[in-house]
């Protein structure tokens, strides 16, 4: 698989989005995260197989879920024996139309508050433009969040999709070097800051 | 006025809550900043009657107001010629329940991008515990924030209002102190941060 | 006032909405019912004006207000003696765009329990389209409402204010014998729903 | 199976939700009508694969989905050459507190103009309340819905979920009257009405 040379090549860790069970056997084989997508949140029979696994799993928020059924939902794969679950904040949707969704800040110290598992915040999904990428992942690093999901593509414009929140590479490292600042007064350092790079699933 | 003493022993600038025009003509003597509540973001009269003054005036957005709302409330405000509006996100009403209202930390880069005015945010309002109020505080100047407006009491247990989500003084010193931190790698100097002081007003 | 001519010419009573206490002196000489709009559901000093009168109130659920809020500012009116206070659901803010607002046709069953107050529907707001009014009234009258106020114009294209969401004369005229009909079904006459005539408020 | 047991005694269709694609062969050979879930409106390998099949479908919107949202999901199903969809209303999300979801009404002229597809009404769900039931019932059909799915059984306190919000077959009998009545009004037979019966369902 091409994924799977690019992490050989580049040293990154990959995510990929399982977006049904007959899938698998194939990407436990392959991948390093599955993802869980918001619209799958809860999708009980997906969260029990990934559960199964014991491939570590990136939970995303859906779009109106609670934060106690996001909990709820990381139940479903513990409970298989699968202790690898990360949750994402990826912006709920709320009645303001000035960004594609609205990302609940309060989440980050809430959900670090109730549980043990790491919290990413994705600050592409939550704003849905470029633009305010970098303010909001500096704030979710700045509110506690363990890591970041951000989209980048070397030319937005072609992007396939989500190209409207896509940062260019430029514009990425300004983002990086900004965040690892507030990190460290965070008392968390650049290397973690580091490991959230992922590119380009949503 | 024990208000306007209290000024004058300490030096804090004062913040008072509007509700009605009849009160305007004594407010505007003693008063540094006038406080148009959240429920009031949209009462017309009372916007236009500020906008007659010349004391400044702190714009609080309204429960389930978009951005767009807000800007043209302050609209109302500048046509009467008064120049000095801070705009101040405090939550919004969504159907999250673990908080009392969701912090949409959007608005803070979606406001600096539309407008040359201050923009606040309230964290005690928009997350309603104690608890959650410095996360979301260093979050927001993260995200660019000009300014916090933070309930602050001696013994919340025992306040009049508002105490579930007031600080006691020293976690509002700590809070103070990575705020500080945080506003310093946005190249915002100290003196900002503690430009924000203002004790207990909601 | 031409409005009182009006009312003389036709036997209709009139409403109007207040909007400040200024006004309510004035108002409550010609006036047959005082409306409080959605923005000022929570002006509490305008509730506790036109709680001191003896003229009708038409109280408006604010844009996120709950059901308890809405209870609770009718509770001011109320408090200063004024008995004659009639709720009204005129939509709530959601992420749906299709309509301006959404209709929360379980407010009037919920609101018929937990008050003895009349409860009016404005199926005008509550949708935003003259397309869907007729529907959302059936619905209303259906569900238990006391009353609607719809709005109507001659020429909605040519209306000062909310064109979009204005019947014209003969559309009104086909939705109230429907609403008549549904009306009997529910046990109530049609002269009820004719009292709920209202012509052109918001 | 039990199921088509219970067919053969009374007359009754069958719907059963269908919640992974495993799951499809089995119950193609014994359901009347497949169930999209709430949670899984968006789970578009199985709209995809329930398009594939003859059988109807009726298909819910999610939590938070838009009208063109759920036309959208619609599609998929459309895609694949299975015509027979039904649209299913059954609450939003959402800060409202008194009822478990909020009934989108305006929902049922808007898809009727959009579509040409049957709209049907979930007032258990939308509601969440056995005493709000009725009153939504006969709202829907006011506003023009097709058909209703309410939620049936003979000792609700012992349900095995949703007890809260079913009704007392005497209760239910007494909403059929009345449903019956309105929907003569809007021109539907009593038949069709009746046509809606199904019990206990999500």
């Amino acid at each position: 698989m091409i994924l799977a040379e690019a992490r050989e090549r580049t040293g990154l860790p990959i995510v990929v989005e399982i977006m049904s069970q007959v899938q698998l056997d194939v990407m436990v084989k392959y991948v390093d995260v599955l993802q869980i997508g918001a619209r799958n949140m809860q999708n009980f029979n997906l969260l029990r197989a990934v559960g199964e696994t014991r491939t570590a799993v990136l939970l995303k928020r859906g779009l109106s879920a609670t934060i106690e059924e996001l909990l709820m939902s990381a139940e479903y794969i513990l409970a298989g024996g699968n202790q690898q679950v990360m949750l994402c904040e990826r912006g709920i949707r709320t009645f303001e139309t000035t960004t594609r969704n609205t990302t609940d800040i309060n989440a980050i110290p809430v959900l670090k508050n109730l549980t043990h598992l790491p919290v990413i915040l994705d600050p592409s999904h939550a704003t849905g433009h470029a633009g305010y990428v970098a303010a909001v992942a500096r704030a979710g690093i700045a509110a506690g969040a363990d890591g970041l999901i951000v989209e980048v593509h070397p030319d937005p414009a072609r992007a396939v999709s989500d190209g409207k929140q896509s940062l260019k590479p430029e514009a990425f490292a300004a983002m990086l070097k900004q965040v690892g600042q507030i990190a460290q007064v965070m008392g968390r350092n650049l290397a973690l800051a580091h490991g959230a790079y992922q590119q380009g699933w949503a």
